[in-house]
């Protein structure tokens, strides 16, 4: 039915996170029927994009710019330090509001299955800007999974000869979350976790 | 966190059927990783459509080309012609490779609700194209909706003086489907559209 360059636009649809073929093809029948206002819309943001993006020298953050947004902001705490493991991670606490602090993205996890060691990671970035000073504490903000907090063992073990506070973003039952769904990891951390009633 | 830039694709994103804010989030941050390779060759696929896309003189299809491919192919049985809702409609079908004919598609179906009237569907052509010759059976797909229905009825009482063969899509229960599960309208259609044992 389709021509080529239509099922090209499909295929290529499909294969971004979340869309099958299925809903590649409703993408596309929208875009066709907006292709007056939405689809050249879509492209120039997309070009945009595209033209622009850079990853940040500093905490290697993409953004439109570089240094990025975040690097760049004079009313961010320069003395508090978030190292996640993806930009996507960055984000997602960035999101939340709740960190005032600057980032610093490792761009992956160490993992003998995937073959990633330290100097695969941007760790030695990480140190240079730990003993520039300046940096009160540190918030290693891994994944909860086993990679993750071998990463995160490995940085507490390398960052611990500098004079910054360490800490780890707490570990124990997601909002919402019924003792009777949670796995066993999680119940035995929030257990072991426990706090004392305020 | 994300420039304006990012933002604004985002957000363009998220209006596509399927993709919230959430998603659209997740596909930006997948092509933010892969923007050497897949963001331009997205671009390109989009750009390509949306130069050379065009509704074709004969059908309303929408292709690259004009009179789109279907109408140009000449492996299709002129003599059967397939009157459906939307292109969408259209391309469902097509995608089947059950129906070896040409289509015409009305741009949309009657409805009093939205004040869609028979002069706003592409009806006068399906009567030009039908009453040209050359067309032995008209199978009216109209989607199983009121409206869908509304409209088949109309086009029947218009179409009955042309010598061509009248056909609708059946009604029954669905592949798979199973009574306990399915609404009344279904039973009912597919009890009073029973048939013989062969």
């Amino acid at each position: 039915m389709a021509s080529q360059e239509i099922d090209a636009l499909t295929m290529a649809l499909s294969k971004l996170p979340g869309l099958g073929p299925r809903s590649a093809r409703r993408v596309v029948l929208h875009l066709v029927k907006r292709r007056e206002v939405e689809l050249p819309n879509l492209i120039k943001r997309l070009e945009v994009v595209e033209q622009h993006l850079t990853a940040c020298d500093i905490c290697a953050n993409v953004d439109t710019k570089n240094p990025c947004g975040v690097c760049s902001d004079p009313r961010r705490d320069d003395r508090s330090l978030c190292v996640v493991e993806e930009v996507a991670d960055m984000w997602a606490l960035d999101r939340s509001r709740l960190f005032a602090g600057k980032f610093h993205v490792l761009g992956g996890r160490l993992s003998a299955m995937d073959g990633v060691r330290p100097e695969d990671l941007s760790i030695d970035k990480l140190l240079a800007r730990v003993a520039n000073g300046g940096i009160d504490e540190i918030v290693l903000a891994m994944n909860a999974t086993l990679e993750g907090q071998t990463t995160a063992h490995y940085l507490i073990e390398r960052l611990e000869e500098y004079p910054v506070r360490l800490t780890q973003l707490a570990h124990g039952l997601p909002v919402g979350g019924e003792l009777d769904y949670l796995d066993e990891g999680t119940l035995a951390q929030a257990l072991r976790a426990r706090r004392p009633v305020e």
